[in-house]
């Protein structure tokens, strides 16, 4: 099996070759089934096309454009002609996100063909009519949420500092959106929106955790929030910080079981420095401090604080290198 | 407050809706002043567009192409006729940077309409030539910068690679021209130009921070260096290392004052290694070293070494997880 | 030397300044040999243009829509009539390509002018069809780390959603394809592609390292690979792990040496923690798991599992801040 | 009636205006349904777009580019690897193609919303896919249409020069695609593809008129030729030539009667000289030739000759103008 | 005098050249004041840049897709959600179109620097605003014009097929917006648009010329409507129609004297066939027909028809050429 | 032979049809030799891409905003700083028409492929330079151009109206481009350049014609001059004017002889009014006046005047149509 893309793996990269001829066995490797079944999706579904990357990266950038006027792709919008923006935007964004809703059904619908797809285009123009009219509230959060990085930065000198140049901000817009979309069950879509947050920003936050009002992220590379944890009010968190799972139970295959609670709960006003990693279902309690790289496997009381033990040796260096 | 949002909040999302009459009800909410005045800039001020993020984009794209001649969007440019691309470049960056600067000057401006406007135009193309003709001193202190990178890596071949590939240079190109744009009190602008640098590589430099010459970022991701850090010449700093603030000083609302000294300063030829964290006005001191993942809070001598405890217990796998 | 660059620097900023003369007298020093020889490549070499950042990244992103059918660019593909769209994009690829790693060999190419171009370009035509040879080979591989992916994260719901979302999967192709340019000895090239995931993913692999079947990296911010580091099959590591060289031999000029294996050896199955850093040449045997945050510079033998000390102190928080 | 336009018609121009008031009440009298019903088709119809320009110059030009290959869009044609090109080139036409004829139906759809979509839907596809069996005819004749030009051009120095450069072959392309889909009965799509060879060519072909082989028509500016036309083989036409109707028959509400015979019958091996004139359902026999700017409104003979009478006077001119 | 770009004429082609001296030299001409000063408009003017086509291209396509909603750039408007797309585009009409009339009229402004420009950019408000509110007649004209081509053409098969595809309509929707600005006395842009039209269509008219109602131009192509002409009302005209001026008065200098009517005037219900030519400032009475290709100097009375004499011979086709 | 494509052609439109299917036969047939031999230049030929009309038409909207800085493309060109755009636009325009010029040679080229090419490249390059240098005197010519069109037409206000707004400045810009290019002998490039002008503007100049100085075509719709015309200085020219060949020498199988001189010689100060023929070898004298419509097939005395006779009846029109 796979003996001639082994064997082509081989070739003598120095050989003279006919490029045209080259090309041609290669198009014929790639499209024979036995290469492209593995990494391809639709072979055995209906004739609907993949959801878009660059759709949803429109449909997101359009969205930020609405909910903080005048910050994003237009920068001149006023009070007495805004409807005229945000309603030829917002008419833009329903008709994509529909498609790519409709797309996000199709590509994890195992019926057989004519069953399902209409309900699926029934179903996405429900789900983004239900989505679209979320948006005042989302709006809502976020405001509170660019009001908290305004008041927890020394250095951010204005809410629209903190709404031009905060990934906190951008990783939130994300998963507030994605997570809207998590919670009507619409497959894959939520996923690649909130990926492309982390992909921005750094900061990887699962569209299924749930988050409460004014939250930030200072700097936020490098921390991740997993697919069950739950975030009160006035969570302040940094970078390097995982919020993860301690170990999975496996399923009778020996693979991870999916959709268990795994992650931390985090109750109201906690602040988590950098590094620090919190593992499994525990409880970090409300107004607690986790301190930079502590390991927390366990719950955390109220009003608690977690620090580093002093942790290294000083001397002088003998230039032996570390 | 804010009721019909939170009720709109709970809509049914599988109740079937008009969607015309849903677009024309949203789009009212989102243009109701309660809705967007959280996050609408200019309502209160005067009638200049916003700065765009996009413009800035161009504006450093372009600059990396003057400064580092062939490496960047025109990848032919020949020592006889390079002053027509740099000239034709140039220009057009001074245009579209005065125009930036003086949205960013409009941005904080807490003026009466018609006072302000015309000295801010006038200090834009000011502030712009002054910081033109800091450009062949900011390519002077990058070519020192790539010289660095070169030396301090072995896997470096080339000084050519470490312009093209290193975040390092990214990163440091961005806050040069930030760092400039800052020292001339201009707002807003030096911040998004950084957090530009922070999304492409995962460092996070505020343009405030003060650099040496021949400094090198290795990797980089997750680097965070404070507003009021001060680098000396030399130093090397890798991954996953936080330059930050131990704790702020409250002002009388009980909100962390601004701009307050209080991060670290690093004397020349410091090397600082992956996930330390070095926290408050301290002082790093000349050729001292700070091992990985340490945690860092008060002044450490010159040539001194500081390294993580031995930290770890070691055991056979016995299959429980972590 | 330098004094005229030095002394612009001084400028006062507020001075009224002619721009026209500021432009022409910026653009004549930025065009003096002077300032421009130590960041500008070609001016001792042969007549071809500099590798483009922007050409690699079309290559790569066409190179991902032959790879993973349907997923990227083009939505819609069928079996029927893939072939049409792998061969129009993969001989678009073929010509990009060529020119590419062309630009890369003259870009390091030390010999005089007419000697040596006419070799490197029947060398870039060769080579590159010998690549265009392996890409079944390497849709194989990243197949089968999509697998790992999704067997991997019990929050990954389908194949199909590794392949769309997973940072692992673009770091990983990016990757394999650098790689087999690495093993080509194609200069420069590789390390702008590695870069490129680099800075989309956080995730940095050096196109020197090795990988054997099946790896995964999960969320992967701050991950470093090392050039000489030899990863085996089946391994999982999670993000902010480091890869590293523990201390650089030294040449006799008192610069790093290049190119010496300085890089862990890390076997079948291990599992590496966020946060961990593992540095020098140490062979992390089969199936060991090296926990969070710790520090390892030495061997770990097969099966073991090194774990970080309790490593913290807890206490009631009284506010006086960290 | 309108009386709201008409005053606001007079409107005094310098007297100052608030734009933002200005801006809203002309929107309102815009989006007013007494305003634009005169003008806008769907107010009464189903849920369909119009047909899009854009996209049917977009499937002109690739139609060009599959029909002449190399010649337009793709100029690196290889017959080996020519079917990658062609063939995701067309299947990109189809889809947009059946998109635009569906549109054209709808547009002229008179039913009520939802008895005709369906059908609209799969005639569309049907029809689509029966044009595309068309184009190797297509092909086929426009090469004799190139070869006709080249034939008839003392100027020409190669056929690969009338593709390129012949406005007659851009207006023969355009028409023979879309006769072909007039043919079909396709509603409107044909005719917007005769107007943008108009637009590019100044030569105005009606798709109703029916063309024989190697028609060529030198340089054709002001050339126009009516629905109901029927052009013969090897007939040669220059440019300002009107083959018209001479009247039209009225209905009994006065307006002229469509779709009547009323056009030239021009026989083959015609040559018609530039601003020849011929109106109506007259014959012009085989071989004849009509010369310059004459006026025909009757039956010409085979091989017959039309000149015009000795037209002028000359007399030295005394400077007084014309 | 510019004896160096007569020398530069007559260089040897074949000779050995090196192209960057040459660019350098050519560069050096092209910038000398006495090549450039006959071609280069500013250099005696103030700052403000010169009027753009392609942002008036842009304006013409956003004003159509305005006026005949769907037809143009938004294929999907519908009558509850219109205005959104209307007052965006419009808002961002309004912005381009003062700009380029500001630009308009510092182009022909002859006053110094300081003086006339605040005043340019008021006006410019004031005229735009004008004209915005012109709109709704404009659209309204228009609405009669598609009526009559409907109307005017048995080939016509519905209203929008004439919105679509008629060259009548695109020359008279750039027409009558030129028509009003010109009313304005805003210098070159109404000319700009006219050409534009004179591009697209074939059909030159200037932005001077009066247009009653329910006009109809068929196919149109080199049709000329000079800038004193009246139309009436239900005029119809066909292609290679010359309403043009008879002789040009001289002033003192020997130029012809500007301004002075010196074109046709023609009455309502005229029909002007193909080619004719209506010289100076004469009368075509009320419902006159003016055959094909006649040549008319003089008043035509109302009602009375022009036509050609039998005009030609016809005779057996010896062979000989014409 | 053909018949699959002519059976085909017979295909019942509304028959059920796989698309697929369909696509893949099509495509077989267009990739079929027998289908594309007749339209595909190079398959006997060397391996250089075909001439590229989006490339041409760049160079000449380059080449534009060189000749009239500031009209086109960029729209702020001030004399200080003027070369850099100029300088940079050359540049890029050189190594584009370097290209182009070669695919010509190319193109036409009849040796064996290794023989060839490298002397095309050679002569391509020399070409280039010695075109480049006629730029300097191209602008020069066209800025006479521009004045005689300003003194020409009454209702032209300054010389910047004639360059932003006459047809007749884009013909001869075009014109006195491909020309140079032609006297080089450069194949095919010239005729897609004047081609292109004739789309724009209707004016059709074959690139052999010879043009003396201040030529004006006013409006020029229609308007053909043929390969071998000679023009002196000074003439103007209007719409719908013909100056062709009479007939043709046929050579021994039949064709019309190529290059033969055959069309006008029109001497100084001529003008030539709306529609009029000029036809053959003939020789329109110094100062001549040919009126609108007449058609001249022998030499014109000169200072003559040569006008149409009476050319039509008068009567009362009594309804039944022409």
């Amino acid at each position: 099996m796979m003996k001639h893309i082994l064997s082509a793996n081989k070739a003598d990269p120095v050989k003279e070759i006919n490029m045209e001829e080259t090309l041609v066995e290669v198009v014929n490797q790639l499209c024979d089934r036995e290469s492209f079944e593995a990494v391809y999706h639709r072979s055995n579904h209906h004739d609907v096309p993949m959801p878009s990357v660059e759709s949803l990266k429109e449909i997101l950038d359009e969205l930020k454009s609405i909910i903080f006027p005048g910050y994003f792709l237009n920068s001149d919008l006023k009070p007495a002609t805004m409807k005229y923006y945000i309603g030829s935007t917002l008419e833009h964004v329903y008709k994509m996100l529909t498609e790519q809703i409709q797309r996000g059904f199709c590509f994890s619908c195992t019926g057989s063909k004519n069953v399902v797809c209409h309900e699926c285009e029934t179903r996405s123009r429900l789900f983004s009519s239900s989505f679209i009219r979320k948006l005042p509230y989302i709006r809502y959060m976020l405001s509170l949420d660019a009001e908290a990085a305004y008041e927890g930065d020394p250095a951010a000198k204005s809410i629209g500092e903190a709404i031009f140049c905060y990934p906190s901000i951008v990783a939130l817009t994300h998963h507030r959106i994605a997570h809207e979309l998590f919670k009507l069950d619409i497959p894959l879509i939520p996923r690649i929106i909130s990926e492309l947050a982390h992909s921005y920003t750094g900061i990887d936050i699962h569209p299924g955790a749930s988050m409460g009002k004014r939250v930030f992220i200072d700097h936020g590379t490098g921390t991740v929030i997993g697919e069950t944890c739950v975030i009160g009010e006035g969570v302040r968190i940094y970078q390097g910080v995982t919020l993860g799972a301690k170990s999975f139970p496996l399923d009778e295959h020996g693979y991870p079981m999916k959709g268990i609670p795994r992650h931390p709960l985090v109750e109201d006003n906690v602040i988590i420095y950098s590094g620090a990693t919190i593992l499994g279902r525990v409880t970090i309690g409300k107004g607690a401090e986790i301190g930079g790289n502590v390991w927390v496997t366990s719950d955390v009381l109220p009003g608690h604080r977690v620090l580093q033990q002093k942790p290294f040796d000083i001397y002088y260096n003998n230039g032996s290198g570390i």
